[in-house]
């Protein structure tokens, strides 16, 4: 059984404001839903079709074609500044995401993130919102696995640098990514779906990278997809 | 400007019957229909706001905010069975689709097909079709320059194989495909979102890989996505 009064409080987790005020989210699907209870994270209600019946549960649905459970997750606290040192001070790899403004991408770049041991996911203040519905479902899961660290980028990137770890960028005059010696530590930075790495980024990239086409002269494609190409970045530095 | 009855012959072209029984398809945006003018397609009409107004444009568009441009195409011949087989003949590196579903899966891997020059990317008839408008505007253009061809997907594979090329395919217990000599001809099988390569084509597989993930005992993710290993396989076979 569902009240009205819990059916509008959960669509009102459609929106993305109220997401961010109560800090709760919705993740759909009997996989995701067994994923979130298997993880860390704080599952607060669990809701089933078995239980609520159909109407009711494509009343509080985000999908076109509801699911048979939905559950309500509390998103994880935001990692302290210090907490940051002390990952940036373990000499991890991280990839840090330059405005992603798209949710499907945001979300597969997790799931990519997941499968390559990427260590976190640092994103700047204007890339998409990890929470919604989209970028949640294209994680397949991995959104309970990988850390993605909304914060300031530039000051990030100058952080590893300082560490004396190399941060890297994919530019079209860089050096091509297959000769290079990739290090096992640093920061990846990968730019907007339109625009690339910004300018501010751009000038915090220690090693530029390309990767090339095929055959290197001759790409009809003017670029490949982001998060097309930092799963071929990622194998890359993991192979 | 345009008439009712050319709205009406348009807008029947959202249909994916009416596009096959008439053999065209709608591209929208000026670079996409910039490069339909400057490819090897049949540009039948080339319909512009400026000229028609907006009201007629979201009438003829498929997108849920219309641009400023939106051509009618022909679909290009299907190759004939001698074409195929001069293809094959050529020892070209190619893709074969087994039963993807995602329309902007289909239209990424097009894209990924074109950038790494991908000779040709094969599809079994269950593949989503090439000129839903979701996969055309996520080729960006690629659909132009590469060839999609749907047919009978074994039959194809055992033509590989029996001009002496490798058949590809990834599976949990391939072998790592960063230590693999990967061969610059063939075929490499990429499987359906939900069920990975069928039992019919895994029997055709001559060479089975694997990606693996970092660490190597670890992963949280049980898969990559379909367009994202077809990135990093395409990538190792062209590094």
């Amino acid at each position: 059984m569902i009240s009205k009064a819990d059916i509008k409080r959960i669509r009102a987790l459609h929106d993305k404001k109220q997401r961010l005020s109560e800090r709760l989210f919705l993740v759909e699907g009997e996989k995701m839903v067994a994923e979130a209870l298997e993880s860390g994270f704080e599952v607060v209600e669990v809701y089933r079709t078995d239980d609520i019946g159909e109407e009711a549960m494509e009343r509080i649905s985000q999908l076109s074609s509801p699911s048979p459970a939905l559950a309500v997750v509390r998103m994880p606290a935001e990692p302290s500044a210090s907490e940051i040192d002390a990952l940036i001070a373990s000499r991890p790899l991280c990839l840090a995401l330059d405005c992603v403004r798209d949710p499907g991408n945001l979300g597969t770049i997790v799931r990519i993130a997941d499968w390559f041991g990427i260590d976190a996911v640092f994103a700047s203040r204007d890339t998409v919102e990890l929470f919604n519905p989209k970028t949640v479902q294209a994680t397949m899961g991995a959104i309970f696995r990988r850390r993605v660290i909304y914060c300031d980028l530039p000051a990030v990137a100058a952080q590893f640098a300082a560490a004396g770890m190399p941060v890297y960028g994919t530019f079209l005059d860089g050096k091509d990514i297959y000769r290079e010696d990739l290090s096992s530590s640093g920061l990846i930075v990968m730019g907007s779906e339109s625009n690339g790495i910004g300018a501010e980024m751009a000038e915090r990239v220690t090693s530029r990278l390309y990767i090339p086409p095929y055959p290197r002269e001759s790409a009809g494609s003017e670029s490949l997809n982001v998060a097309i190409a930092t799963a071929v970045t990622c194998a890359l530095f993991r192979r």
